[in-house]
């Protein structure tokens, strides 16, 4: 159900003809109210896509009626022509739905450095905003699909109230957020700043902690709207607990559709000085590409994971670092552990346990494997 | 002749029994004087081989009579066993050698985490004692090769004098050094506080530049040994410029020989408002493995070059960004430029500029494509 499992939001997604192959490309989700308030956390990449700078702009106010997404192309690194295009995106669609623009937020996913077809996009507004279904939230979902072979979607329920929200991403995955879209809804009251706290929270410690690739996207946008819908308003523990809880889930389906990937691998850091040592280090192990193609390989490399966290200014001594791979301890105080043979490494969760002796914060940190269908999905056409 | 170019240097190369499959495996250089100055560069990642703090604490004296390089085993992570191990080494060496251990560095590559095993190392270093030549620079370089699929030497030759050197290097080549081990010899009459600025000034620009996977090794090792034989000593910036000249072919060896890659990618950043700009963003472009995967294909993907440099903290504009790849400036003003067709991309060698437009500092970062082969040799044995 999506972005349309809490109340007071409808959804479309449809083809508008962005992409030549004619899948779907086009999603509008709308918040019917009563209220209106919403948030958002963009990428931190300071190249930023022409959406994401309108979409800043535009949640200042904390306010949104609408939002319009589409794959097939990515509206970045297209100067000023390419924010008009944006910028008449979203007039075209407050005009259809009797809003005004600054209440539209715009998200694009696609190829970098080329401009959208606006002769399809603006009538693709227009349909759209015809088919807007209280059922609409699965097609809009598959309409923001790139190279991802699932279309993402998370729902929890709560008392009376609902989060629910759709996600994609396949590739380009790292921290700034992912290359990714998000749309989360909930029909519980609350205002833009209650809104903008629990998902700066959620965001911190779940998409922000997904790494495919160490590549960080132009165009990552995370929304969060809410209708008041419900009449109900939680306390605030309980909201950003449901709120993270979407968000958490999302972030595992990005990571278990990355592209070309045959492992996810969650690289947990214990024994840290403090979570932003542990975020380092996490960070670290889970880019260096050794490890990645020994992972994929099935091999319990312990060596590379030692070379990664030695690059980092984390507080650690050599010689006390231990590290297990699914459950065995491999590496103790630096040196030769468990017999590296009775790691079993069949399956497609692995899991890399990086204990610094330096303290007791942890951070997880999820990535995959490099593998050469990978090379192959980015090599062998622009993406 | 790599190590014996220089006059006053004997080196040997033989098999000693390290590695399984009876290739050579064992070096020896050694300085004959008058003269027994040396200085070195160590990997800056933090989990050091015992070799690499062996050999630190020897240089400290700035004299070193000999060098004993091992293939078929890193001696990293392996505890206090392997710090005796490589004591011993250089034990065994000034033994047969008539020298103390204080004037023998010891540096080892190979597979982390293993100990070495000394029953073939220790009579490997008598054998190689025994056949000592001014001939066997060549057998030196060959014996340190581990994925090398060519061994690397180079010789500069200026009024009288001689730098020459030997370096062994494939894969996990980084910053701080790549997991290389290079031995350099001159016969110019120099101190080794003359060596030490000349070879630090040399590996900034030179090897620190070449990044081939982002991995930084726990081995690294670059010695410069000066032996006087030549009785001349040039001035320091003929000195310094001929290092520099021998460390950037070696470099470039490394990157050509770098595994599994079928590109070698100059990224060139220019226009930038400081060295150190210029760097970061180099290295950041240098390490984005989606772009690495477009040039792999082909694909003049600047979008991932405007992606990667947003990830900087460089002084730029996103608007006044400009990237050139084989001389083609495909994107102008951080948009779309000239035609990517115009492109050539058929050839090893391709040329990435990026221009900051924010002033006129420069460097140059080489690295390498990411393809399926790099994954094939990195996953389907542990190295």
């Amino acid at each position: 159900m999506s972005v349309t499992a809490a109340q007071g939001f409808t959804a479309a997604g449809i083809a508008a003809g962005i992409k030549e192959n004619g899948n779907p490309d086009l999603a509008l989700v709308v918040n019917n109210g009563p209220r209106r308030a919403a948030a958002g956390v963009f990428t931190s990449n300071r190249v930023k896509a022409a959406p994401v700078l309108w979409s800043e702009q535009v949640l200042k106010s904390g306010k949104l009626s609408a939002v319009v997404l589409n794959s097939g192309g990515a509206n970045a690194c297209t100067g000023p022509k390419g924010f008009q295009d944006t910028h008449a995106t979203a007039e075209k669609a407050a005009e259809v739905l009797g809003t005004g623009a600054g209440e539209v937020a715009v998200c694009s996913t696609g190829l970098i450095g080329v401009l959208l077809p606006m002769d399809k996009l603006l009538p693709g507004v227009e349909t759209a905003a015809g088919r807007l279904s209280e059922h609409g939230g699965e097609k809009a979902a598959i309409a923001i699909k790139t190279t991802d072979t699932v279309h993402k979607t998370s729902v929890v329920t709560r008392g009376g109230w609902t989060v629910g929200g759709m996600a994609k991403g396949a590739g380009m995955l790292a921290p700034g957020l992912a290359t990714m879209l998000v749309v989360l809804t909930t029909d519980a009251d609350l205002a833009s700043d209650v809104l903008d706290r629990a998902l700066r929270g959620a965001t911190r410690v779940t998409f922000d902690r997904v790494d495919s690739d160490g590549c960080m996207s132009t165009n990552d946008t995370v929304l969060l709207l809410a209708s008041g819908a419900s009449g109900i308003t939680p306390g605030y523990e309980e909201f950003a607990e449901a709120v993270r809880s979407v968000c958490d889930d999302l972030g595992q389906q990005l990571i278990r559709d990355a592209e070309g990937a045959s492992k996810d691998i969650k690289v947990e850091v214990v024994g840290a000085a403090t979570e932003d040592d542990a975020v380092e280090v996490g960070r670290s192990i889970a880019r260096n590409n050794l490890l990645k193609c020994a992972i994929h390989g099935e091999d319990p490399n312990w060596g590379r994971v030692l070379s990664a966290i030695g690059t980092t200014k984390a507080a650690f001594e050599p010689d006390r670092l231990n590290v297990a791979i699914n459950g065995v301890w491999v590496c103790k105080n630096g040196g030769v552990g468990e017999d590296r043979e009775l790691v079993d490494m069949r399956y497609r969760e692995v899991h890399v346990v990086a204990d610094l002796a330096a303290g007791d914060a942890t951070a997880t940190i999820w990535t995959n494997d490099l593998t050469a269908d990978y090379v192959h999905e980015n090599s062998a056409y622009s993406s």
